[in-house]
């Protein structure tokens, strides 16, 4: 049997960017800069804080210039911002983002009413935004939505991830992040589409990023972890629900990921009851539970 | 990579038992079968519905007689009652029970505080139950408890699980269950113990019964679908809480087990949407949300 794990896996916390930004409540910058230094206390070292898009558009990352300017540079931490265009990338690396994101889609209609484009069109439109962030010496890392299914198509193929993904990283993206965007996606399924992305780029550049909207986000990971990914996209406390079916669960809870890596012996750096500080104090900022069944667990005791 | 699973799985529903005793409402004998009728025509084709045991310790069983004398008899469904002594057995025979149950644990400590005695006199105690069943045409299922960890000594060794469901098939258990009653076991581990109990029975003798706890009980259910094991129990809407850390998550869901299944082309004979008015009909008459991520996300669609 699988008892091949990778010994270490790097967790990307996106709680304060794919979390929040899907929340319905405003969450001021100070709170924001509460809970990233919560993050980065715990050890969470690489951790997504914000988007440089219109305010129109994402009203809760209107404030991404001030938490980025603020927040405390350490070594040890590296905080990337979601920027989809040239603008959005001058105004990041302005505020000192040390990390920027892109972000594409498996799906042709998910793009088009996403981001109002085809594929093939965001990709040329990131073509820029990447060769001036590396030219910066600013590193980029790619998403690729819909992975294993989209709200307006449905099923995608393995071959148009694997397709979309390649592209990103040949222009120069150094990761790239699978998304399973609407959390349907199951194990067999997890496995054929990264079997097809693994026949043209090697795990080192993979990232899975799960919603657990219907609960499979640790069961995905695991295929995941047998098919020697390394990094695992996460939000503390279950942020950010999902726009496709209000009411139900977002991001995989940190908590819930590091709790599975843990039980398996697979290194983190993360501390577990520090995470759980982090998730109740944006829990109380948001006013609603914590959205880890860890979380919830361990508060009982 | 493993793509070797089972063509079918059998769901053991425990709600009405496993679930329904841990929860703190009291639910009527009319709601109890009217449960179980939906549960039936879901498709669930096994359900434990009562235990016989002391009205005193467990006051939710109390009509346990009175609810398996009206369960509807149809030859496509077994209903299942655990009964912990002879006294048990006569009652559940006497009531129509199908199928019985005895409740050993691979935990010494869990064993002397749950059932005041040792594993080896919970197992001398059992054999008259199992013998006299077995005369009686009625098949017996095993549990055991603390396959991963317990609540008093911690860890459990892979080995201590595998001697003791060894010793209940020997004595006549059509299937053990091997119960993380405290749900904090995750893959590796899972694997292990799988690994352990594998050495001395086949698959086709085990099921799995995880709880939901820790989030960590899809990604267990995979490895034992993965170590080729069919059956797996279950509560429809997460029923059950978990007795040691109160307000945390009980049994897995059912419907976050099948939808899992469904999306790997495992074959179980039940529906989802029928599963889901079941799982929402008991929460009403309980008074909590369907704790389970599958119907949460349906229900807000």
């Amino acid at each position: 049997m699988n008892n091949d794990y990778p010994t270490k896996v790097s967790l990307f916390e996106v709680g304060p960017r794919d979390g929040l930004q899907n929340e319905k409540a405003q969450v001021s910058t100070e709170d924001k800069l509460h809970f990233i230094a919560l993050l980065s206390k715990a050890g969470l070292a690489r951790i997504e804080a914000g988007s440089f898009v219109s305010a129109k558009w994402v009203p809760q990352m209107a404030d991404s210039k001030a938490v980025f300017e603020r927040l405390p540079r350490q070594d040890s931490v590296v905080y990337s911002a979601l920027t989809p265009n040239l603008k959005g990338l001058d105004a990041a690396l302005e505020a000192g983002a040390q990390e920027v994101a892109v972000f594409g889609s498996a799906s042709e209609a998910f793009s088009q009413k996403n981001i109002n484009c085809s594929i093939n069109e965001s990709l040329n439109r990131f073509e820029p935004v990447i060769s001036k962030a590396t030219a910066a010496g600013i590193k980029v890392r790619g998403y690729v939505s819909c992975v294993l299914g989209c709200p307006y198509e449905g099923d995608i193929g393995p071959s148009a991830v694997a397709d979309v993904t390649d592209r990103l990283i040949n222009m120069g993206c150094y990761e790239v992040a699978l998304g399973d965007t609407i959390g349907t996606g199951t194990p067999r399924k997890t496995a054929a589409m990264l079997e097809a992305v693994l026949a043209k780029q090697p795990a080192t550049r993979l990232a899975v990023h799960f919603h657990d909207t219907y609960g499979q986000a640790l069961a995905n990971i695991l295929i995941a972890l047998q098919h020697h990914i390394t990094t695992i996209d996460s939000a503390a406390g279950g942020l950010g629900g999902c726009p496709y079916a209000r009411g139900a669960s977002g991001n995989v809870a940190t908590e819930d990921v590091l709790y599975m890596l843990e039980g398996m012996g697979i290194e983190t750096g993360v501390d577990l009851s520090a995470l759980v500080q982090a998730s109740r104090f944006i829990a109380d900022v948001i006013g609603r539970p914590v959205n880890a069944k860890v979380a919830q667990a361990l508060s009982t005791q």
